[in-house]
Order: C-alpha cells, then sequence, then structure tokens
C-alpha cells in the first residue's frame, strides 16, 4: 500500500524508511506531494497524531499515518510532553530544546531525572476515516546530565538508556529500532496493516 | 475513584452503572454537575470521546470519561457510524433514527444487512491529559428486518445478534453487557484502571 507519512521533519522519516523496509507498504513523505503541514492544536498526543495524519490524506487522497511523540520528564510534571518539538519556543531546533532541558533540569541529581519517550501513531485509510488506527509505545529512560552522541534526533542526545549507561544518540539505528517508542509503536501499526514484515 | 460519565443519554448512564458495578470505582453522571454538553464536532469516535471527556473534566476538576458509539452498516459505506445519534436529524429520537435506517435499507435482503457496533471510551486523568486512556470495543450483527424488544437503548431494536436470532433489545441487560461493544470497551477500561471488579 501507497502511505503519505505525515512528517516534515527528516529524521522521522529515516526511522520510518529504516522501520517498514521490507513491509511491502510504501512510504511517501508528505513533502513529495508539497502538502502544507497542519497545525497541532490537540492537548494531547492522538489528537495531534490525527490531525497531521487527516491533513496529509485530505490534500492527496491516499492512505496517511503520522506520529506525535514527545518527552515526558517526572521532575518537570510530564513537561515538555506534547509540546516537546517547540520547547524552547516556535521553529526552535532540537539544539536549543536539548539545552532549555538540561537547564530546566539543573541541579535534580541522577536517580530523580527519570522520564519517557511516548510516541502515537495515527493511521488514516482516508481523510474521513471515523476509526483511524491508533498505535503507542513508550521507552523508559532518563534525562542525562549532558548532551552525548550525535546519531539519532531530537532529544536523543540527552535520553539516557539505563541498561546501555548510552544515550539513544549513541546507540545504532537498529539498537534503538528495537527498543524505542516508535519502534514499538510501528510495530504494532505493522501488525494491523498486515502484509509481509 | 470518583469519575464523571460525560454523557446526557440516561441509558448509557444505566448500562455504564451496570458495568462498573463493585469496580470500586463511582461514577457520576455530569449532569449532577450541570455540565454545558460538549459540541461533537470531531469526524471520528475518538476525538468526540475525547472532547466530550476533556469538557466534562474541564467542568468539574475530577477525572472524566465519556464514550463515543454509533452503528456501521456495510450496505451503507459503514453509515451511520459517528453521526448515529444525530442520523434523523438534530435532536432525533432513538425511534426516528430506527425508522430511518430501516427505511434506507428497505429491500436489502437479510444476508446484505450486516453491520456492527463501535465503542471508543475515552478516560482523562485531568481536563489536560495529554495521554488519555482509551479502549475500543465492536459487536457485530446486522440490521433487523423490524424492530424488535424493548429493552436497551438506541439502535438496539434493530440490531440482530445472529447466533441468538434476538435483538439487542430483546436480551436480558447481563447478557448484553457481556457481549457488547460497550461492555468490551469498559472492561478493557477496568483493567487499565486497576480496581477490583
Amino acid at each position: 500500500m501507497k502511505i503519505v507519512l505525515a512528517t516534515g521533519n527528516a529524521g522521522k522519516v529515516r526511522e520510518f524508511a529504516d522501520l517498514l523496509a521490507g513491509s511491502g507498504h510504501e512510504i511517501l513523505p508528505q513533502s513529495d506531494f508539497q502538502v502544507r503541514e497542519a497545525e497541532e492544536t490537540g492537548l494531547s498526543f492522538v489528537e495531534n497524531a490525527i490531525l497531521k495524519a487527516r491533513n496529509a490524506a485530505e490534500q492527496t487522497g491516499l492512505p496517511a499515518m503520522a506520529d506525535d511523540s514527545g518527552i515526558e520528564v517526572d521532575a518537570l510534571d510530564g513537561a515538555p510532553g506534547i509540546y516537546s518539538a517547540r520547547y524552547a519556543g516556535p521553529g526552535a531546533d532540537a539544539e536549543q530544546n536539548n539545552t532549555k532541558l538540561l537547564e530546566a533540569l539543573k541541579g535534580v541529581p541522577e536517580d530523580r531525572r527519570t522520564a519517557r519517550f511516548r510516541c502515537v501513531i495515527a493511521f488514516l485509510r482516508h481523510a474521513r476515516d471515523p476509526s483511524p488506527i491508533l498505535c503507542e509505545g513508550t521507552w523508559e529512560g532518563a534525562v542525562a546530565l549532558r548532551p552525548a552522541g550525535d546519531g539519532g534526533h531530537g532529544y536523543d542526545p540527552v535520553f539516557l538508556v539505563p541498561e546501555l549507561g548510552l544515550t539513544a544518540a549513541q546507540i545504532s539505528a537498529e539498537e534503538k529500532n528495537r527498543r524505542s517508542h516508535r519502534g514499538q509503536a510501528l510495530t504494532s501499526l505493522l501488525a494491523h496493516l498486515g502484509g509481509p514484515r
């Protein structure tokens, strides 16, 4: 099946392409269709994922999927959460967001820096699909004391995988896909969609 | 836990109360708080369920849940679906909706009247909960040739349970709760919430 991926984030496009390689589904980034990006006005991950996928399905006439994801930091009562991508302000880049997060946690000791990545993927068969397929994944970890690694994207350099003692930006893409919130959500979506893996 | 139930439908309040009896959770209908009903502007069951639960949580300051449900008729391409409650027009009652549905299926033979009830329940810990608990249930059946039974509510009198040869309005509340879309979604929600059954 041809599926439009509703994201403008090159790091996510790469992750989805890796995760869906050999699935029998063809992932087309929405930039191939000059899709105008949706405004993320939802108050929950699932609503934002649906909004973005619907926007892409509407403008392309094809099935579409989107993820909405973020990092929830326990010492910050779950912030930045759904506002992760714009934590340091509208249009903030990953480095600015990571700097703001480390600043917010300054002085918080290692054992109180627990956090998780959360991802909700919505798949819509068409723009008015009343029953989107929804899949979720979480990845438990902690906020590192300083950034490390140059793989991944977003908060990966400051997300510590405790069992490994490495950040998500220090592990291979394969290792990350096996463990990550997005990997889990996408594995679950593939089980719903069927087709070869 | 005290949970506000975001529905103005007396039939649904009864079903939820039955299904949650002994769960350790106290269900308070939103009418107890004079909650102004939310507008169901969503294009999917899940969005409408979230909108309604959020509206109740906002106005009461308590955790809230709502279901959005409907009947999907295959011969009508899934209609009335999310518009089930207002199929015969805004403010339509169950009898008017059922009459319109039977009319729409006039001449459609028994083996082509397959349909399902679908229910999505959203539970929000608070109005800005970014990760609502979402539970879904479906109940496969068919649209009867004519209404039968006076139990249940909504489309129950025209929803045929093929294994029983009876409509959902002809079976006991216990039997319905064991089989129904809403019963399944709520059982799954209770498993998430924990507490005694």
